[in-house]
């Protein structure tokens, strides 16, 4: 598990390729130290070319990963960067993927339909090691990606409960316009897989995919 | 539901009577001000007591809460305290209680006990109105409490896992020996119900209990 490596993994540059404070959060409170880099890509793939949502989010995460790594694989003290996290969350309701609402009036629609009901949240991860060789070709860099998906029971409300959530301005820059973590979380009924999926990093499975690689010789260079 | 009443509960004087750091964050993160006086209560009901260790938490929730409510219903200022909350959390597993591991040999034990299956995670919560009456007897206070239960699935680790993680000092203040919200996180493949019922408050359940007793005149005084 990851927390055997954490010594290890103090020692090394990890570049987290995403905006988002909550992954930050999540990373830190189980002791990875992770710079922020901002990943530029347009998240414009093309969902129809997916089976699944998991497999969109996985894909957006790894060009987020690999454009930012094309830019930080080398810091300004000399630094080369050893691992750079991209990730993705989407929401999904009747084959439909919810990413962020562009504004307050799509915030409402979203709320109103996801209310009373089960959705599925799925976050894509993409590690990227720019200086260990992927094992299939021989070549760098090696690119490991996956997803995970939880269930998540939204509790039944009226207009005026989401109108209160909207104004709050919590739901703009989240995937399904809600946050866990926060207010929206006395929204939520139950929710069935990992927590910190819905949150945006799947702390558990990351750790688990982590954990495998390091024996695989990814960060021993 | 909650979010509709914090411009009324932010004039409200609330008191937690719990020490927990992650209760009074829970409750700020979703915009409630809460005054934090620990309680003085032992913890020591007899377990045998109860059905089950719901009833058990609910119970320890409500002297908590009462205890402090005690001491705690005149403020310095002069201010009556409106509302105060009390909260207990178990782990079970096996039909066994677990609270907080006494020493770092406990806690190993039951995190060994608790990998590569699922236990149970009840908290109870007891909400003490002093200056609203019980409506079966007329008289002050009103006190209501309740429980919620959360499936937690730990994965499977050797014992190297568990010892660094007792290291960390994370499991010592926390019942079955973890926590969720922190580098415990990794340990836990899969919940079911409330997340922040297993960190020590269940939100949701909370706002829906707390939005009827306003809406029956409980905070109306």
């Amino acid at each position: 598990m990851l927390i055997q490596h954490l010594p290890m993994l103090s020692t090394k540059r990890i570049v987290l390729a995403s905006a988002s404070p909550r992954r930050a959060y999540i990373l830190k409170s189980v002791g990875l130290q992770a710079e922020v880099i901002s990943s530029t890509f347009d998240e414009n793939l093309d969902k129809t070319m997916f089976v699944n949502p998991g497999d969109y989010a996985a894909e957006t995460a790894t060009h987020k990963a690999i454009e930012v790594s094309r830019r930080a694989i080398q810091a300004e003290d000399g630094s080369r960067a050893d691992l750079i996290i991209g990730a993705d969350t989407v929401v999904e309701l009747d084959g439909k993927i919810l990413e962020k609402p562009s504004d307050e009036e799509e915030a409402f629609r979203m709320l109103s339909t996801l209310r009373g009901r089960q959705h599925k949240v799925f976050t894509g991860v993409s590690l990227v090691f720019p200086f260990a060789a992927e094992p299939k070709i021989g070549q760098l860099p090696l690119v490991h990606s996956f997803w995970e998906e939880t269930k998540v029971e939204f509790a039944s409300f009226d207009d005026a409960v989401i109108r209160a959530y909207v104004a709050t301005g919590e739901p703009m820059d989240k995937a399904g316009a809600y946050g866990i973590q926060g207010i929206g979380g006395t929204l939520v009924k139950s929710i069935t897989g990992c927590f910190f999926n819905v949150m945006g990093f799947p702390i558990h499975r990351f750790s688990v995919e982590l954990d495998n690689l390091v024996r695989l010789g990814a960060l021993s260079h």
